[in-house]
C-alpha cells in the first residue's frame, strides 16, 4: 500500500516556521500584510479567501481585502494596484485571476510591483522560475509540491521526473524547480502523442500531474513504486472531487500519493503566507 | 546517409529575408543600428564579432563599436550602458560575456533595456521565453537552433524531443521555444543517471545537444534516423574543432545532423541581425 503524502501536515508544519518568522517580524514592529484583490464574487475566489483568511490568522499575518464590483474598469484597477504598490504597509499581493474579460489581465498583472507579486504572475517572478534567481514569487501551487516533495524527503537529485501540464502557474515552474533540483524533467501535454503520453508516466520516478482532466492519469500510464503528486482538482462523473489521477487504479501501484482532495491544495495558502512574510522581511 | 543539416543555407536565407526588411526601414528613413559592447580582446570575442560585422555589412544594418578596456569600473560600464539605452540611434545590442570578474554581470545585463536585448541576457526577455510572450528577444544561439530545424522543415508537434544541457543560454530556452511549439521535451543534464542519459538520447525523434563535451554524445546514446542538432563547440584531442555529438559514430545512424563547424554557429549573427531588425522595426 502506498504511503498517503497528505497534504495537511505539510500546511502545519510551513505554518509553524511561518509563525516562528512572524513573531521575529513583529518583535522588530512589522506586522506581515497581505492585500487581497478580488473582482464580483466568484465561490471559487471566495472559497480560495476563505482559506486564505484562516491561514492568515493561524499565522500572525494581516489581511487588508481590496473588493471591486466585477463591472470595474482597466484604468480604475491599474489605479488600486498603483495605490498598493506604493502602500508600505502593505507587503505582498494576491489577485484572483481569471480577470472580467473587459480588462487586459497581462497589463494589470504586469502593472503589480514584482516584490509584492507573492503568486507568480508578473513577468519578473517568472524570469525568476525560470533562471532560478530569488526575483519576485514562484507561483504558490508550483511552490506547495515541491514543499510536498520535501516534506516527505523525496530525493530529487537525478530522479527522472515527468510533469503532465504545461501551464504557466503549475507545469512549467515545477518543471524549472525540479531541474533546479537536479532532477531529470520530461514535460507532457495535449500535443505529446499518446504512446508517448504513456512511456513517460510509465518511466518516470516521480509523476507530478497537473492537467486539469478527471482522473485521466491511469494505471496503464503508470510505472511501479512511482511517487505520485496529484496538482489538478476536478469534480468527476458522481460530482464528487478528484485529481487527475485515478487514485484507486494508482495507489495499490504507487510508493506513495497524493489525495485529491488533501493534498497539494490544502498547502497552497500556507506557501502564500511563507512569502508575505518574506517579503515583509526585505 | 544522414541528410547534412548545414548552417550556410539557413543564414543565407535569413539574410535574404532580413535583407528584404532593411530596405523597407530604410525607406522609412530608418538604419537599424547595433551597438557592439566589448571589454577587452578575448580572442572568441574577436573571432565572433569579426563574424557579426561581416553579417552587419552584408544585411545592412549599421554597427557602432564600444571596447572598453578591461579594467573597466562596473560604474563606468553601467553608465555607457544607460548611455546607450538612452540613445533612440541604437536599437540594439550585443554585449560580450563573461565580463571581467570585477564586475557584476547580472547588474550590468538587468541594467540594458530589455527591447535593446537582441541576445536573451535579460530577465524580461528570460520571462519572455520562459511564458512564450513577446518580450525582450530569446538567445541568438537558441532562437538559431530553431531556425534550422524550420529551414529544413523538420516537425515538432507531438514529436519527442531530448535536450542535452541545462543552460539559459541554450538548454533551457531551446526547450521552451520547442515545448511552444508542442514537442515533448526531456531536458538531461551533468546530474542526470546514466542509465536515464542514454535512454532519453535513444528514445528521442530530435536530439538537441548543448554541452560543451567533445564527443560525448556516441552512437550508444542514440536512437535510429533522429534528427541530431549539436550546439556544442568544442576542441578534439587533435585540437580539431568538434560538437557534443561523435559525428563519425552519430552520421550513419541519424536520418538528418548537423556538422560542426559549419552547423548552428553559423546561424547566431544572421539571428542576431533579424532581432536589430525587429527592434528597428518597433
Amino acid at each position: 500500500m502506498a504511503e498517503l503524502l497528505k497534504g495537511g501536515p505539510v500546511a502545519k508544519a510551513i505554518t509553524e516556521r511561518n509563525k516562528q518568522a512572524v513573531s521575529e517580524l513583529q518583535s522588530k514592529g512589522i506586522t506581515p500584510t497581505l492585500a487581497i484583490v478580488r473582482l464580483g464574487e466568484k465561490p471559487g475566489d471566495l472559497a480560495y479567501e476563505r482559506g486564505a483568511l484562516k491561514r492568515a490568522e493561524k499565522t500572525g499575518v494581516q489581511v487588508k481585502q481590496f473588493v471591486f464590483p466585477e463591472e470595474m474598469t482597466e484604468e480604475a484597477l491599474l489605479d488600486e494596484i498603483g495605490k498598493i504598490n506604493q502602500d508600505d504597509s502593505i507587503h505582498g499581493v494576491l489577485m484572483f485571476r481569471p480577470l472580467p474579460k473587459h480588462i487586459d489581465e497581462k497589463k494589470v498583472c504586469e502593472a503589480l510591483a514584482p516584490e509584492k507579486d507573492m503568486d507568480g504572475i508578473t513577468s519578473g517572478s517568472m524570469a525568476g522560475v525560470f533562471m532560478d534567481s530569488p526575483i519576485g514569487y514562484p507561483p504558490c501551487t508550483a511552490e506547495a509540491v515541491m514543499e510536498m516533495l520535501d516534506h516527505y524527503g523525496i530525493v530529487l537529485k537525478g530522479r527522472k521526473a515527468t510533469i503532465f501540464g504545461r501551464s504557466l502557474v503549475i507545469g512549467k515552474p515545477v518543471a524549472m524547480m525540479l531541474m533546479a533540483r537536479h532532477a531529470t524533467i520530461t514535460v507532457c501535454h495535449s500535443r505529446t502523442k499518446s504512446d508517448d503520453f504513456v512511456e513517460a508516466g510509465r518511466d518516470a520516478d516521480i509523476v507530478i500531474t497537473a492537467l486539469g482532466r478527471a482522473k485521466m492519469i491511469g494505471a496503464d500510464k503508470l510505472g511501479e513504486e512511482q511517487i505520485i503528486i496529484d496538482v489538478g482538482i476536478n469534480v468527476d462523473e458522481e460530482g464528487n472531487l478528484c485529481g487527475d489521477v485515478d487514485f484507486a487504479e494508482a495507489e495499490p501501484k504507487a510508493a506513495a500519493i497524493t489525495p485529491v482532495p488533501g493534498g497539494v491544495g490544502n498547502v497552497t495558502t500556507a506557501v502564500l503566507m511563507k512569502h508575505v512574510i518574506r517579503a515583509a522581511s526585505l
